[in-house]
């Protein structure tokens, strides 16, 4: 393995914070971390996880919870929608100046942008931003990438469309900027209403082509890749604007008939009518298999920032 | 141990999947595990189980979790009253196809009948009923199963009597057809309001004989266990009526009096004013050592169930 | 270390439960087992506590997890605003008789004072008190004297000061009352509204001195220790009395200039402002720390309780 990164007690608050080199290293972890994820490790008994979640994200949360157990660890901490009220008349960085005494690490979920990289600066231990606000979600767009790889064998070369609400969605913009360190085709499809913000795209496409477009059905025979995202309704003035859209940005087997035999439709999950369920049952779903690529990746980071995988 | 019996991997979504021959088997497993429940065990050592609670049982959660930590295992999941909502607008079947990447088992509990089967259906890891609408909560069944033979050494031949709501309370229906198996004399003890339903009752008819009462004092005599439940206010269309019949099913010393010296009192909990708390001194009440018999019983399924103990 | 002490099956009920020499002992046993807050250990592999927290208390429910996790247990039971209404209906004797099937020892928060002492007598198990209503908190006030020895070396002799909420604090009464088995002058330091009772002033005078002040300035110059606790709004009949005292009892690096370089100043924390963030960067500041020693002091009590250490 490469003898270039540290990763020994990192905060992660960006996937900007990351070189192609350091996300392939990951990736390479996790692959050789895969085992474990069925059959457990001692790697990191003795070691406690605070979970701090600020808003409620039970996916995230069971999903760092089992990569902790699988390698031996423990969690503490607890989400539910009343959460922050528990903490309230503190401020994070008093929260994050006591969690972190009781703990060894600490993943932050918080509503507000920026919140992630303040706990880190508090912190003394090392702080996994779990989603902040909707500029960041790191460990999803880790997922994503070790989802991809594992069914294409490889990221480079692939032509890929992210689709959907590009403009909130904290997952996508994660991702896109990952994918753009890449050399990968990559697709915008939105509605004009949820295009992806013009600051994010240009700095995309300061590395990679992007190119976007407002009907699926213009790049779907081409496409490798097809990463679905939700679209809510309280994005939409009217109801009759989100009705339309709602229709033109899903997935059925019928508009998957063009697709190419081994294109691969992901999503952050979960889904509404994005994705139709009849889609569950074809080669093409691999949607539930990025939650266990989830557990898997957060297994390969905690291993690493906790220093039972050491790169040398 | 008889070796007719494969648990490995099996759902457990109702009491009616199990021949008698195999209940016994679990009891026999249960006996023979009761040390671990003191001492603990690394047995499921790596093992992750998610409790998925779509309504609040905190009994039922904590047992299983004290049943899996006592085995080495560990738990994900959280029950709250809100729970449903942080999984709203997601189908069961995805919830199910996302949480089983996470875990090795699932507990279920989900207020509407069929949901426990509907589960078990979607998901490839092995889902444990942990009470599904009023139909079914098989896991009770088994430690109340477990509880009479602790204390008696048997079940065939007892004289057994369920009294009180015997029409809503899902743990009845269950036991009652549990002990259908043996060869019992079965007494139904309710209000008129809240017998037995008909279909329940001709079932267990089918194999053992059921009499019906509307007095307990009628048999008490001839008892060996009496299994009572609570009656819920909400049941009875005018609260003259609930109050009558609320002292009519109650257990006290004064009732006792008439009983056999080795008749043993059982009650799922929690329990109102069903029974005096001037009987919990006494040899009769073992309500309480079900709890604990929740938790071994619950071990054998799981050691079971995850492999952890072969029958071979 | 000393053979007269035997603290296995032991119920923390309250600090005056508690002889210094018993104090003392615990102190040592807690600094011996620090290292074990970094590493972890196997101590307590297979046993479970749980936790019953009837009103939240978020910061004490996860250093009792972590105190747990890092001797090799387990937790169960959870804490949420809701969480009585889950046991609604069912007394605390029986709640009590239940949780402890499912555990080797419960740590209960309850807002009714009297309730750890009642659940003690009914539970089989050890229970420590985590609170209860506003008369205990005993293993705070251990935690505290463990940060004053840690960083003065000693308790006898020091000039310690409790400023703010002497009234209502659960926290001050059960450290007033450990601090007066030691040979330390104590002073309390409180708005009038908010003087200590009598009767606890009394009980403390009996062994110790203690002067009162109205005014911090007094006597800040010679203290060793200030411990501050916060002053509910809530507290004072009109808003302009409550903003008046918030002023004056609370702490700043101005206010500091004229205390002794090795003062500590202590806080149960959460603090509103009653300590000013530019504090925490000073040597004086040992709040956070508290956090810490939380966590070891449990797992000294822990590990003597559940008989993992013993004292022979």
């Amino acid at each position: 393995m490469n003898t270039k990164f540290n990763f020994l007690n990192r905060d992660i608050v960006s996937i900007r914070g990351f070189s192609r080199e350091e996300i392939d290293y990951i990736l390479e972890v996790a692959k050789s971390i895969e085992p474990l994820a069925e059959k457990g490790s001692d790697m990191l008994r003795g070691k406690v996880l605070a979970e701090l979640f600020f808003e409620p994200s039970t996916r995230t949360m069971l999903s760092f919870q089992t990569a902790m157990y699988k390698l031996g660890g423990n969690v503490i901490g607890f989400a539910e929608p009343g959460v922050s009220s528990v903490w309230k008349g503190e401020t994070l960085a008093d929260t994050v100046r006591v969690v972190e005494k009781y703990s060894d690490i600490i993943v932050l979920r918080h509503p507000l942008e920026g919140s992630a990289r303040f706990a880190a600066e508090y912190a003394q231990v090392p702080v996994i931003n779990a989603g902040s606000g909707a500029e960041e979600h790191p460990t999803q767009a880790l997922l994503d990438l070790y989802t991809i790889l594992k069914a294409k064998g490889k990221i480079d070369g692939l032509n890929i469309a992210l689709m959907g609400d590009l403009r909130y969605g904290r997952t996508v913009h994660s991702l896109a900027y990952a994918l753009s360190l890449y050399n990968v085709k990559l697709n915008m499809v939105s509605p004009d209403l949820l295009r992806m913000r013009n600051e994010v795209l240009q700095d995309i496409r300061s590395r990679i082509d992007v190119t976007e477009y407002r009907d699926i059905e213009e790049i779907l025979p081409e496409l490798d890749v097809l990463y679905v995202t939700r679209i809510q309704k309280e994005r939409f003035p009217d109801l009759g604007e989100y009705e339309k859209v709602r229709g033109t940005f899903a997935v059925n087997l019928k508009l998957l008939k063009s697709a190419k035999d081994d294109l691969i439709v992901l999503h952050p999950l979960p889904r509404l009518d994005e994705i139709a369920v009849e889609v569950d049952a074809t080669p093409f779903a691999k949607y539930f298999e990025q939650a266990r690529n989830g557990v898997v990746t957060r297994m390969a980071l905690l291993a690493l920032i906790l220093g039972a995988i050491k790169n040398e």
